[in-house]
């Protein structure tokens, strides 16, 4: 039996970063890769692309080229968001998968979540601070302000990947959840046991807010200053995606003022300013867009790459990878991950 | 009918630290409460005592006052440490309960031993310090060596209150969990789904090694330089319970060394030193005995004693305090919050 | 606005048993609904076919059908399964979805099979047949045979959305859990905490095996003489779905022969006939296609059809029916339920 | 070392039913065991008393005997109900625990409960006999009284081990959970995540309604005709703890007029008698008292016994079996079983 073929041209994204060599050579047993980050060539891409399999990687791809593209059955993106240099209609009319490998940063995104929340319930890193700073206070000066996760509210705006995993993080805390997701029925988030609810409900009623949002033209400045100030006063503030989605101007202002907490990984700039004023603030944890990108995440997607593309070689669908809806694919704004 | 006479008498803990006032109020509805605290007179505290239901707080009862405490239900303890100033056998054998509010900070430490392991997990805290100090590096740099919670082995180390509250946290994460706990049989831990395990097998196979025991004469540097040799390089290690369980000159070298991360927050000598070299180290997060003294657990000790009186005065066993058991009340060796 | 049109054709499925008067109502408000059942016309059918936005229900749409009908983003299955009368491919090129509501039994499959489980652990339906033909044993005879579900081994043959949700439920027991799937890779499995294996582990290692196999060319008589033989003495058999996939013959014999204990839900033919062998065995729970047929279920079809034909209306991807993929709908051999 | 002397008299428990060869020999290596079930004297086993360290069983202990049994640790109880023939004050006095194997059994009677509630929301043991009957209906008229138990509204009437221990089965049916208990504070109840509530509101708003409230003078009739009429049309009640807890006449007469269904496994006289009026009743799942006994349950007992005077022994406390309160002690009025 001759290897399906399949074309690797996985730039921004790198190959040592997301395949370990055991799954390097697992993929170059089960099919026959031409490997375009150690040898560049398009000409020679778009050349082969009628005989391709599969496509692994985010490389522009315009109708003409799909047209001549009758064997591909997947486009699999392996840098995390899609982008808009691939004409999708043309590819799913031809029957051809475009394939993601969002869920591969889920659990690393849930778990920093978790990790950031808790330390602005319990001041972690602002008391490691002033310990090492020489200032450290009296215990019960420094947790005056601590509170107990469990029991909480809870809201979470975005049920997407991120947000689900997160969700499933909370069992043991009993808390009260709110989800706001405008994408889903509230059929789906009753049957989480979570209530569904509106923005502002969610943001007025939540002691600690989780944003899980894409970036999308709707989400733009979905929490603004009037948002914002929805929020109760001393409520913990998380957010993990996307900047777009916040008015950043409006946030520094209200945490200048002390009306909340936040742990904050994402950033309208990126690398952050070093005199960015975010990271004069007591009340806030800094962190650099590192919730996803850990190891671990990275090589799951050349695992999920062999999983998905065994299982349609032998004639099954995908079962790891996210396959990209035709109304989702066009909305997406995220930007990469510098 | 009469109330039943408590006599309250809670230094070195406060009163407006443990009771809210409608906590308080229902204490004085329910009981006749002297209160030791606003009006000190020791002489009239050991007079009322033959008439006593119950004492709240931890002044010394030695055998000839107890002798004569002839309805003396409950001493409750409020401070969160057995201390050697009552002669308990005398209690017992009057068929006087002591009781203890231990419980009430277990959620408490449970989730900030969970926010310090996934701190150290990811590199929270350090790179926020990195971050301001306008150090933040490269993304990909600063998560080189973060890990999923996620499917990592964990060891705990002492498997009370605290080892139960948190090992109730692990259940999203799917963790091979090791136990050691030499006061317990091992069919407790084998139904609770971990693996019972030596003190070396639980150092030396655990990603994230979590201390929770208590301070004996026998743990007294059950952690010394021989066995902290035993974790893995990488390893996390979490200190929430008890100082005297390390040698912290050992511990030092060792992070010195970079063999491993820990997060601590007890430490030998409280307030740390200013100096302290610990407070130099960026493999450490460095807390200062902060895991259970937040207001939600003091608040919690008021209303267990409300409780906990209430049933004892209806003819019903006390159900949320821990009642010390006269094997061990001999054998703690904790030291009190400063 | 106008509203879509939306064919309405369930057939064998009927409207008032998915549909309560509320979501009928709904429906009709969102959707332009024709409503067949009530008015059958064929012609008609095909006629407003080009205009529709989607199809409800199961009818003949071959390709010519098909290629006309421009406007429609949905078939939308009511019954179940999926039938070999609609030309998918023509459907997937035209970026037609086909919806199935499989998910809408997927509950009532998994406590009804929990159900089973617990009977034959503990002879719940048998004894309550000994005591009221007044044949009641003493406790301990009774009980003999009698096995905890927690702690025991349980194996899963099938981990589609059936041994999904079924597996949700195993939380509280501690099981080790094997589960079969050659339709999916092993790092699925494993990410759950079970231990992926082969059919015959599954079968030679599980106190309890749940076979939730849909029925396909490859299933067809999968458990067969040979590897019911492979079943521990003494073992607890479950069947839910789907009678093509056991050789009912061989497992008459062995259950006859004492070998293993079994729940059976699925019959090769239905009704079962009054005179069916099975009948007379003690070592068996008789139940008649029972599991997912119920008003919840039944209801919450209609709920899902309202939720993803209003998410795809507003431009949306369905979020709580099954896209039938390419791949697996041409392997489905499953009958309707009688 | 000498072996410290354990006297064990187990009657009408039997030694061979909870203890396995294995823990029978590790019993005799720890302990010096002196086996009254092997050689009944009664003579003897009063006569070497004062040596004892334990007593295994639940013989008549007086105070004479007690005010000599000097060395006496711990009276373990091994049937499972506290009676009236030991001088408990006395015993505490000693300072002699009494242990209780009650919680040997809670994981059996929580699954036979799942079991019985399942089995009744679903008609399983009805409907098996209806297809051996020949009277198998179609399967949506069997089904149309089907519930799930998922989303149910539950209510325990009694939380003590039992209600605990099915407590946690409930993990994943997302209820409603109400909790009865007059012996426990609200905060207990509320802090798992349930309702506290009052037997009227727990009769009047649960779906399923289980009864593990333990027999005492307050709790006799219980479930008297006036409460039963509190239930809803159509509701689940699963009696599994105690007959003395409902008047079983006013029971009869609502389940006759089809007022809900039930699940039965104590009865006011047992074994049933064969003409009882319950035994034709189709809404009821008829149970003999088979709920606890199953044999890992009785074998847990001799491991319950070792693991904890092996504990005592060391100079720890026990910690498996349940410690006695002198308050309950006296309150129990519990039937031993039949």
């Amino acid at each position: 039996m001759t290897k399906p073929l399949v074309l690797f041209k996985p730039a921004p994204q790198l190959r040592e970063r997301i395949f370990t060599e055991e799954t390097w050579n697992r993929f170059n047993e089960n099919f026959e890769v031409v490997d375009y980050e150690a040898h560049p060539d398009d000409e020679d891409f778009y050349r082969r692309l009628p005989d391709a399999f599969a496509v692994v990687g985010q490389p522009e791809l315009q109708a003409e080229s799909l047209h001549a593209a009758e064997s591909l059955k997947a486009i699999v993106n392996v840098e995390g968001n899609f982008f808009p240099n691939i004409d999708y209609p043309t590819a799913f009319a031809n029957g051809t998968r475009v394939l993601g490998c969002g869920t591969a940063y889920s659990q690393a995104v849930a778990e920093y979540s978790l990790a950031l929340a808790l330390d602005i319930a319990r001041g972690v890193t602002r008391e490691d601070h002033a310990a090492r700073a020489g200032s450290e206070g009296i215990v019960s000066a420094t947790t005056a302000d601590s509170i107990l996760f469990r029991g909480a509210s809870v809201g979470l705006i975005g049920y997407g990947n991120l947000g689900r995993a997160f969700h499933t993080l909370l069992d043991p805390f009993h808390n009260e959840v709110r989800i706001h997701d405008p994408w889903l029925p509230q059929s789906i988030i009753r049957d989480t046991g979570a209530v569904p609810a509106s923005l502002d409900e969610t943001l007025a009623e939540s002691d600690f807010v989780f944003v899980f949002a894409t970036a999308t033209a709707d989400s733009e400045h979905l929490l603004n200053a009037e948002k914002l100030d929805l929020l109760k006063q001393g409520a913990r503030l998380i957010l993990v995606s996307r900047a777009a989605v916040v008015d950043y101007d409006a946030l520094l202002e209200r945490l200048q003022a002390g009306r909340f907490q936040a742990a904050i990984d994402v950033w309208p700039e990126e690398p952050l300013p070093k005199d960015d004023p975010f990271l004069s603030l007591k009340n806030v944890v800094v962190s650099a867009h590192r919730a996803g990108g850990i190891p671990q995440a990275f090589f799951s997607i050349g695992e999920m790459v062999c999983d998905d593309l065994e299982l349609m070689r032998d004639g099954l669908p995908p079962a790891r990878m996210q396959v990209a809806a035709p109304e989702l694919v066009a909305r997406y704004r995220n930007k990469p991950v510098g």
